[in-house]
């Protein structure tokens, strides 16, 4: 694919700078792969110098004037992502229902759909229009699936999950399995049927092999517009607030509820029972164990104050040195008291 | 759904207070959501007053008389369970293969058993009677699945894997991967073939995503009853007891030895060729690098007596003032001993 | 199955001690299981004893002489896996492409590839000779996979990943979801999509429910017989290179480099946009967040040299005990300050 610049700034928002309007350009590429026919981008001023290999740079609206070919934008990193979306590569969906897939009795399938192979949906299932499910995919009874949503291959979706608009869900992910819920009676643990559901709002990204567990009762709730990143576990009863971000490998545990725009770094955790303000961010590996209040930033085990945590920290850097003035002061305080003792 | 609340005391074993038996409940809730309509449960009687919007409630023992429909009952989370059971929407199984359904040479299928959609079954796989096996499952050669078990979609059961009755595995377990087994030599990793298999006692819950390596020669066992949640790591040739717990996130290397009764929560874990006694118990996040005795709680990491693991905590949280109390001791013992050096 | 140890010394490329050439072994077991018709093996002279039960041993190259029948190898464990495949079971593998198995349009398969059933191969994909396709198995559309590969059951590989010759995937794995990238403007979190690929090298072993990145621009790339464990994160555009060893639960962040013959032990986890140097090793819960220089052993989050992680442990260990310490201190310098402010 080949792009006028001119064409390109006005298709992602931009201003160009410079006299470059017919310079072609094929390509995009990060900063540090970028070649002449490539598109790149700079958040900042000061990393322009690292574009010089590139054809043509998104800058930010700071710049004024660029010895190359420079596209002025208001967020630098929205544009790049609209020229992304101008060059990536078509991939081939099939409109319909395949004939391998097996679709079971009042399956409600509108207009523009696309059932990949061998998916199996389940009764009563519904999927909204423009929705594309990949092969290999289970949607089971009663599930809602709205519209323009993207279910990628072996997608596990239990009965009766309720699933937005304009969803992505990548493959390995289960939605709906059984909350985690035993009562041990004489040592034997017992299954607490767990009969609620899991509702996923619109604009929500729920990457490779996430688990996102079914509520006891009632639903387990992902919020608008929310990211979650591959492996990351949900359990029963939680509640996700919207635009939020978990990064890789974290997990919610039961009934907590996670407020908006939240921040989950890697490996970051939520115990159970906990309530996480709008707007707070737990660092990678952050466990909460109690509420955090809303736009705090927690980190450590168990998280607190991420001050708190770096003085602690610090000071646990520290702690062999810290032995080692302890172990003097102990020997300098008893000659001291040697030498009180002594008669002068 | 409704029900007469004698008839639902009949059912879930409990007593009945109060001149309700003609009551009809049609829903079943949590603390927090019950309506009108809906039973729900308390543990302890101080909880009672949480119940005010609930139609009944389930007490314990201790609870003689109440001022609303209440069901007495020896272990009132039980009784709950009972009640989920009766209302949980049915989810329709079709007895029988499904035609699309793939199976090998020499299958032995029993009565009553239901093969979903688009499974595949290898060769000399047995599967015992009232067993149901969920759309898009895989179950390699000679896998032996007893009675009345479930397998949820998109499970895979590697060759030669037994797995007990009443057991549930949800979607996106691997059972029976190969175990991680290389020998390096000349800075290369060759592979060492894992011949073993894995065995599954009867009862167990195996959470989704969840992968359960199967041994080098030998078996990888996991014990009757034992209940395991999602995206939880067992290794190859480990051995766990019954009944124990191990929420998500967790991880068990290989060669270890974990009893019974033991429960890890959440992203708990457990070197390489270390035992865990019966009834222990670590915390989240703890890290069992040497034997845990039986009956101990450790937490932290390394995993250490809970006791010990909260006083070192408690210390670290004082650090940064530790410091400053070392920095202030040793500026007073200075001024002490210079005090000491100057004739009086 | 059973072989002359004359045969299977040959086989293996040991020297066979003692006159036991005609005699006859029917098993192969670990020390601990071994028994008199098993062949196991140890590493170094002194766990001779534990072979006791065991039919045949294989020793290394110091031991001289033997009371047992004894084959002698260069690489005990490396002759112990040629001996565990001798005895691996036969898993039956159809050449060719089973019936139910949905092929695109100008799909490329080469001669002895099986493709099991109710596997989806998308458009323009390319398997070459001796690969082994499982059942339920997603090949996306201008998906590469070279010689004498392994795909296990319920993989997904997405569109254009390529993958080199004799690779292991093992099942729920996920290659070539789109990497976890979002610009955040006015509070909501806009998609940058992904459009560069995944490179998987040659001799690569592949976990369950591993999850590898497609790279936003150009490739998150997996080095020449780089082994990961299960349930491993790598994120997109990290290039990990060759001989690696990843065990289960770990993660690499945005990319990352690491080099070659790195070791990430259980939970280990690199930061984004950190390098890690050849030959480094992150023990197990490391948390790199700033390069790693090569050769070193770092350990603790963050990590750090391992000395030192020990010496801060160790003195963690004792910060109750110096908390005491500096208790009694300050006691003392408070007595010594008021005998020294007292006349005498």
């Amino acid at each position: 694919m080949k792009i006028r610049l001119a064409d390109l700034a006005d298709k992602i928002g931009a201003e160009l700078l410079g006299p470059y309007a017919e310079l072609e350009m094929t390509g995009v590429a990060g900063l540090d792969h970028a070649g002449p026919g490539d598109v790149t981008f700079v958040d900042t001023a000061d990393l322009l110098e690292k574009a010089r290999s590139a054809g043509a740079v998104i800058v930010p609206p700071e710049v004024e004037r660029c010895d190359k070919p420079a596209l002025r934008a208001a967020h630098p990193r929205l544009a790049f992502a609209r020229v992304l979306a101008l060059f990536a590569p078509e991939v081939s969906v099939e409109p319909g229902v395949h004939p391998t897939a097996v679709l079971g009795r009042d399956v409600d399938i509108a207009d523009g759909v696309s059932i990949g192979a061998l998916c199996f949906i389940g009764d009563r299932a519904r999927v909204g229009k423009g929705t594309v499910i990949h092969p290999l995919v289970y949607v089971g009874e009663g599930v809602k699936i709205a519209e323009h949503t993207t279910i990628f291959p072996n997608v596990t979706i239990y009965h009766r999950t309720e699933i937005g608009s304009r969803v992505i869900i990548h493959s390995g992910a289960v939605i709906g399995a059984d909350g985690f819920g035993f009562t041990q009676v004489d040592g034997k643990r017992h299954k607490i049927p767990q009969i609620g559901t899991v509702i996923i709002g619109d604009d929500v990204e729920v990457g490779a092999c996430v688990c996102i567990d079914r509520a006891t009762t009632a639903q387990t709730v992902i919020g608008r517009g929310t990211k979650i990143d591959n492996l990351v576990q949900i359990a029963h009863n939680v509640r996700v607030g919207e635009d939020c971000v978990m990064a890789a490998l974290g997990g919610i545990a039961g009934s907590s509820i996670v407020g908006n725009r939240v921040t989950m770094a890697a490996g970051a955790g939520v115990a159970d029972h906990v309530t996480v303000g709008d707007d707070a961010i737990l660092g990678a590996l952050a466990a909460a164990i109690s509420n955090v209040p809303a736009g705090a930033h927690f980190s450590g085990m168990p998280a607190r104050h991420h001050e708190k945590f770096l003085r602690a920290q610090a000071a646990h850097l520290r702690l062999p040195h810290l032995v080692e003035q302890v172990r003097a002061l102990s020997q300098k305080v008893k000659a001291l008291e040697e030498a009180m003792s002594k008669p002068r």
